[in-house]
């Protein structure tokens, strides 16, 4: 059975962190510290947001009430990926389980993008990304045979944030508001188990 | 379908008077304004949440991450009552369908427990209880052929604070970590069916 004990004390000291009205560079290097915390275990996420479906999930996990970060579960079947997208907001990934691969794509007007950077992400990595920084890419599932699932904090309800989609062909780009895939989110606030245990 | 966004909006609302620190007076005052606003309309409340079970239901709708106050769904069955119990943090409670009768139980050490105030609460209906207060009491559904439904906010994490309840022949208590009925909460953040048609 999962403990998600760690997940709610990473959302309690991202909360505080938030309380304190962080600049950007801030959210980054605690943020980061956090998350790599968080996902040097992989014994938390509870199943039903671990499981690939037709097309990559996006499974909240948490939102804060006041919409300044959220995190999320990305989850990669085998051959699936993202469309060329940004974020506008920072971002943190966390590789929790396989592996995965991110392209930086430079919009070209009128041309086919341009490819830039290449990041393989293991198992403990995370990264980060500002949100001014070129935040243009795609992700893709790097492990042929089997799902990878990685952690996500934006700095915003990204299911929310009306953002774009970019045609590789063209440079073309696209209103998109992601949404999430779940409908319902854990409950990371029944500890009778653990108190009962403790008494 | 449920329009989730007036708990959203409760939620935010009750976020941001946790994070002015008020005072247990300022909790209750403005907290039963803000249910009150919640519980005049009953068309929120997804049916997952709403549904008896062969005990009362206590569904957790929302915790507060700092775990300053929490929301719960309570839905009595035909005939449901709770035991004699107490709180320890402050309360409010909103009647949303049905009805209600709440008994306040005085202990008297070695001795049956004392019956005191009666409350009948009707749709609409907000009462609130400070922590300080003489908080012992059973709740029942005061309908006889179909389920109520109240929504309770408390100041904590209402499912894991240890408290008790209350033999009424003896007034005997006994240790008593409520818990949740629910394993998932309502995702309240995905705004991309609302985002787009704005758009
Ligand atoms: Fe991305
Ligand atoms: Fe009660
Ligand atoms: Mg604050």
């Amino acid at each position: 059975m999962p403990d998600i004990s760690r997940l709610r004390r990473f959302i309690q000291a991202m909360t505080r962190l938030a309380d304190q009205n962080p600049s950007e560079a801030r959210w980054l290097a605690e943020g980061e510290a956090l998350l790599a915390e968080l996902i040097a275990h992989d014994d938390w996420l509870p199943e039903a947001l671990a499981e690939p479906g037709p097309t990559y999930r996006q499974y909240l996990l948490h939102c804060d009430p006041l919409e300044r970060f959220s995190v999320v579960s990305f989850v990669w079947g085998i051959g699936q990926r993202t469309p060329v997208h940004n974020h506008k907001v920072w971002g943190l990934v966390g590789m929790l389980r396989g592996a995965e691969v991110s392209v930086t794509m430079h919009p070209e007007p009128g041309r086919p993008m341009r490819e830039g950077q290449v990041d393989h992400l293991s198992p403990g990595q995370v990264v980060g990304v500002g949100s001014g920084e070129e935040d243009v890419h795609w992700v893709e599932n790097a492990i042929p045979d089997r799902p990878s699932i990685s952690i996500h904090v934006y700095g915003g309800n990204i299911g929310a944030i009306e953002r774009h989609t970019f045609d590789p062909a063209t440079s073309a780009k696209k209103r998109f508001v992601s949404g999430y895939t779940n409908t319902v989110v854990p409950n990371l606030w029944d500890r009778s188990m653990e108190m009962t245990a403790g008494a």
